[in-house]
């Protein structure tokens, strides 16, 4: 029986469950999942016993409650060293560092206006405010790509970065953004994961 | 002459740019500041060339750009190990990255309401969203004071975590908030720091 255990809410739509994950899914790290359902009433009676703050996701090693998305990443990282969850150079380290935390504190009008909904195939009109999101993250993805060859924005591994974008290449998925080629090849990657094909059948199967 | 830059927004209002240059300043490391005033036809016009997210914080260490508070803090804790920026422990400092991490992408009723402006003394009503942001700030702060003994969040040593946290002192002093006894020692200790006190200092002499 694995350690480690991590609480996620709604595959279809908790996308911060969906980072940690899918970072451990497709590292091959073990790992049991506790289903939450989010927005209930047995989700608002429970989660205090799990999470400090209150929200999904969490990861307990043993006992250790470690919530949010990057902290959790920062400590698989530190305990998987072989996995080389970030990359090994200082400068690109730093590099991949930034454009996590790019994420997991801004494209707040991208968030707002495509809200994940991975099974969802939804067409509406995209705000100027999170068109500029979608055009920062590719152009993220663009400079990372070149910069370190693909297939994955560090490189030849999958990591930290890559599962912190997983999320919005499924809000690609559902709004049939319009992406740049570069883009559209790493949206491609990611979406052909075994990892990434695997939450999505979790979320199918949720919703039925 | 140091080869560590940090680009910075206006002192009064720059919550996001405090947190390093707190974590820098107090802990001895020196560094150059390169302040931009935030929404000025100049900062539209330069902002580029020093951050590639078009945000401040950025730290330049010989060429290389690091951006976002949180990446920056963790670039510093590799790069000056002596300075113990994170806790030594591995499970304290994984409550450490948790409760900043949760500060870094969460608390955003707080953060609309209750405006980071440093010489400000605002009186106004505070929204129930933001009451609760208040009431888990002040939990965070109680139980890790408990738990580790004070005076910072950590224990005895300024760290990372309460370069998050001080920015929510210069906030919770504006508005005036009422504190419980522990969250208010706390508040007393950060600002009572010299580097708190030097960056008061520096946004007053901005609005002037």
């Amino acid at each position: 029986m694995s350690e480690l255990t991590l609480v996620i809410g709604n595959k279809n739509i908790s996308s911060w469950s969906f980072r940690p994950w899918i970072l451990l899914k497709q590292s091959g790290i073990s790992f049991q999942e506790i289903p939450m359902k989010l927005f209930t009433a047995e989700y608002a009676a429970s989660i205090d016993k799990h999470s400090p703050s209150g929200k999904v996701p969490v990861l307990n090693d043993n006992g250790l409650q470690i919530w949010d998305s990057l902290s959790i990443s920062e400590y698989l990282a530190e305990k998987f060293p072989e996995k080389e969850l970030w990359p090994k150079d200082t400068a690109t380290r730093a590099q991949a560092r930034s454009v996590v935390a790019e994420m997991h504190s801004g494209f707040s009008a991208m968030r707002t206006h495509l809200g994940m909904n991975f099974c969802g195939r939804i067409s509406k009109d995209i705000p100027a405010d999170a068109l500029k999101d979608i055009t920062r993250v590719q152009a993220i993805w663009s400079e990372c790509l070149q910069t370190f060859g693909g297939p994955f924005l560090f490189g030849k591994k999958f990591g930290i970065a890559d599962a912190f974008y997983a999320p919005v290449v499924a809000r690609f998925q559902t709004y049939g953004v319009e992406l740049s080629p570069k883009a559209s090849e790493y949206a491609n990657t990611i979406s052909g994961l075994p990892a990434y094909l695997s939450w999505g059948e979790g979320a199918k199967a949720e919703l039925q």
